[in-house]
């Protein structure tokens, strides 16, 4: 347990401070209990107040008894914090700037690379490929070891991909294809073997939900991410209940994993207590095994040392350093990561999209008038208030959350390029670029909804199942 | 976490007491801290020395900050220890004493039930056998729910048994047998399954070894359980590292375990620390998992309600109490289990054997020579130190190994009361004693090796293969 005693609120991290209130939330109901003196209850009640209000200073939220906030985890690892700074680690993400988070920071904090102009020039030559644009455009900002890929691939020695998604419900938003939608493009750019882990395991064990829920929507799930257009030969999907009970080579992985890290570990990343369950605890190993080749004995045949790269959310990261700090351990390479930023919620860049509000985000099952509907209503304005102030000021596309979505999904540079200018300068009013929006939208979303239609129980299955893919080595 | 409100100190567990002890201490150092009134210092103070005086009187030990008392706790716990106790957990057994643990105490303090004559007697009205010698000689000598067991048994309501072994190296010695000797005695008596787990995954985390090498031993220990007889048509073993690739049902047990227990929860049960690797917090939940039927749904189909009876040395309890805490929680009935002694080792009965030290105990790849050599060596004595003075005072059967290994391994109790009062009348001399022992050893182990022999590779793994066994519900 933190040592929470001897400092002041302003030097405490906001675990420590939860603990505190914990501990005297208990210490005010043992008092009342015992039936101890009024004046007793009433200073302990009065220190209770008080922690509350430095509470919420320290983590701008109520405090509430039993959610620890584990977004907070220490210095050393996922920042935060100094005050002001975002906080960022797997099953939180928050910031105060209306532009979202501060991402150069972020790089400084976890000790990635930033992805510069320099590496996007090299991966369109080395590849020969346009970059994506969401490298065009920065969404895939930070980086570890992507120019040691490189060099191996110029002589030849091949990589896999790999990357995943946490099946907490059946509904996927447009935020959520992020990662698959880059993964495909590196895929048929690099012409390389790709691994998506569905952690049902991981759902089950944070959420309340049963494990035969949290397997349905892994499969579901597989179903929009298998409609983004991966290469069936190419490309091994597994829910890890499944495959974890299907794989000696996997689980073996699992436990070298959890030999090599200690609660103490997983406590400075992950933010974890001892009031968490040992299910928890352990699950950063099964999340770090796909990193490493010999997981998949049916794709490598046996082979350890195929490096492997991970698109994934900044997010994700705290998973992938402790998996690096581990590798050389046990004998393994390093896997390499490219990291994007998060996509925002319709009401404003402050947070992540939630899969759990409807509005807060578009979600694959969207009509176009829903679509229409929720963009109009709902996505954050960066323009002025009236007609007349907008022509005359111009609107602020840095924090327009329409705006924002079009950099993620159109694909012409000249024509979001004019969008940015005329809307900055007044010329385009919130309606227009919202309408923009709506067009780029509405057919992305039909064509994907048309793609998953046509996706069967049976590819499904195809997908799911551990088998060689078509790569040579 | 433990609600550790509204309790009297009566009817709190150790752990309870400890961690409301701890939230006391923290209350008046931070009341202290932030200077508050000194009446409510003392207020604070005066309810900390209230729940001291209430630990000692639980756990009869000072409350000391930082060391929960993992060992300590009465009901729920491994005990000790109050000075002079013994300790006993799956990795450490001591005692002082020459005659060994103190067996009684043991029960008191696990929580556990004495094996006593009624039982003893009901078990051979049950299943129409007479008992075996380590039912009638307290070999086995503590249970949980066996006559639970036996009322359903006699309502045909059928159980499995299920077994294991950590497999640290390929040599086993006589001890290591004790608990399959009994359970092959329950299979053939009661006629059910029975589920062998090889905890190679364990013993790669606990110990400098290789996966390769856990999982090699695994199979030379399956060679000698083979040889003690089992009915392959009944009889599972797995190895983890296998077993757990290969069965989603049993990762799935696995998960739904690991979900409902956390990590103060193994720390005050196994005494595990913050610097413990996470694969070591998170494996209890594995040696729980076979409890539950639906673990293996080649065997029992998927049913999940099949009492598990489980034979066991008492230092493998905790795992068993946590498993016991758990499944009522997760939908699964409580498992059953018989405990044994402790095989002593040549030395004395203060310590387990040694399985690294040859000299410590007979091992199954011993020649007749060898055992000789051994016993007549190392075997502790109760002897006199002169044949005049043996004659005169006779010797001490309760602190003489060679005659302890007697109870274990002679079969006629006639034979063996007489040895035990010629010995004690001085009569019989050590000599003449350990000469008994050589000869009840020596064709013992010489058969064992000649089925061991026998015991092929094709054997191995028809044993080791996840199939249906005979066996109808």
């Amino acid at each position: 347990m933190t040592d929470c005693l001897g400092d002041g609120a302003g030097d405490m991290t906001p675990m420590d401070l939860y603990e505190k209130l914990t501990l005297q939330g208990e210490t005010v109901r043992t008092l009342k209990t015992e039936k101890a003196a009024k004046a007793d209850i009433d200073a302990a009640l009065q220190l209770l107040l008080k922690l509350k209000v430095d509470y919420k200073q320290v983590t701008g939220q109520d405090y509430k008894a039993g959610c620890p906030p584990s977004e907070c985890s220490v210095s050393q690892d996922n920042g935060p914090a100094a005050d002001g700074e975002d906080m960022v680690d797997p099953w939180n993400v928050s910031t105060t700037s209306a532009k979202g988070v501060d991402y150069d920071k972020l790089i400084v904090r976890f000790g990635s690379s930033k992805i510069d102009q320099e590496l996007v020039d090299r991966i369109e030559r080395v590849s020969g490929q346009k970059a994506h644009r969401f490298l065009r455009r920065g969404i895939f900002f930070s980086h570890r070891d992507m120019h040691q890929v490189l060099d191996a691939y110029e002589k030849n020695k091949s990589f896999y991909l790999y990357t995943g998604r946490g099946p907490s419900s059946e509904a996927m938003h447009v935020g959520h294809l992020i990662p698959f939608i880059f993964t495909k493009w590196l895929q048929d750019t690099f012409d390389i073997p790709l691994v998506i882990q569905l952690t049902d395991d991981e759902k089950y064990l944070w959420k309340d939900l049963s494990l035969e829920d949290c397997h349905r929507y892994a499969v579901e799930n597989a179903k929009d991410i298998i409609a983004c257009g991966f290469d069936v030969n190419k490309t091994f999907i597994f829910s890890d209940l499944d495959y974890m009970g299907a794989s000696p080579d996997f689980y073996r992985n699992v436990v070298k994993i959890q030999k090599h890290v200690t609660f103490n570990q997983v406590k400075g990343i992950f933010g974890f207590g001892d009031s968490d369950c040992i299910g928890k605890i352990a699950f950063p190993a099964i999340q770090a095994a796909p990193s490493f080749s010999n997981s998949f004995p049916q794709i490598f045949k046996g082979r350890k040392d195929i490096q492997c790269l991970i698109p994934c959310a900044i997010d994700q990261d705290p998973y992938f350093r402790m998996t690096r700090d581990v590798a050389p351990r046990i004998g393994y390479p390093k896997p390499a990561l490219l990291h994007s930023t998060f996509f925002p919620a319709l009401q404003g860049a402050q947070t992540k999209m939630s899969a759990s509000d409807a509005n807060s985000s578009i979600f694959l099952t969207d009509t176009p008038k829903q679509i229409k509907n929720k963009v109009n209503k709902h996505a954050f304005s960066g323009g002025k208030d009236t007609v007349e102030e907008h022509r005359k000021y111009g609107g602020n596309p840095d924090v327009d959350v329409s705006f924002m979505y079009l950099t993620f999904f159109l694909e012409d540079d000249e024509q979001l390029e004019k969008i940015r200018q005329d809307y900055a300068s007044g010329a385009l009013l919130t309606g227009e670029l919202k309408k923009s929006l709506i067009e780029t939208l509405q057919p992305m979303i039909t064509s994907h909804q048309e793609r998953r239609k046509q996706v069967t129980d049976e590819t499904v299955k195809q997908f799911m199942t551990p088998r060689p893919l078509d790569f040579n080595f």
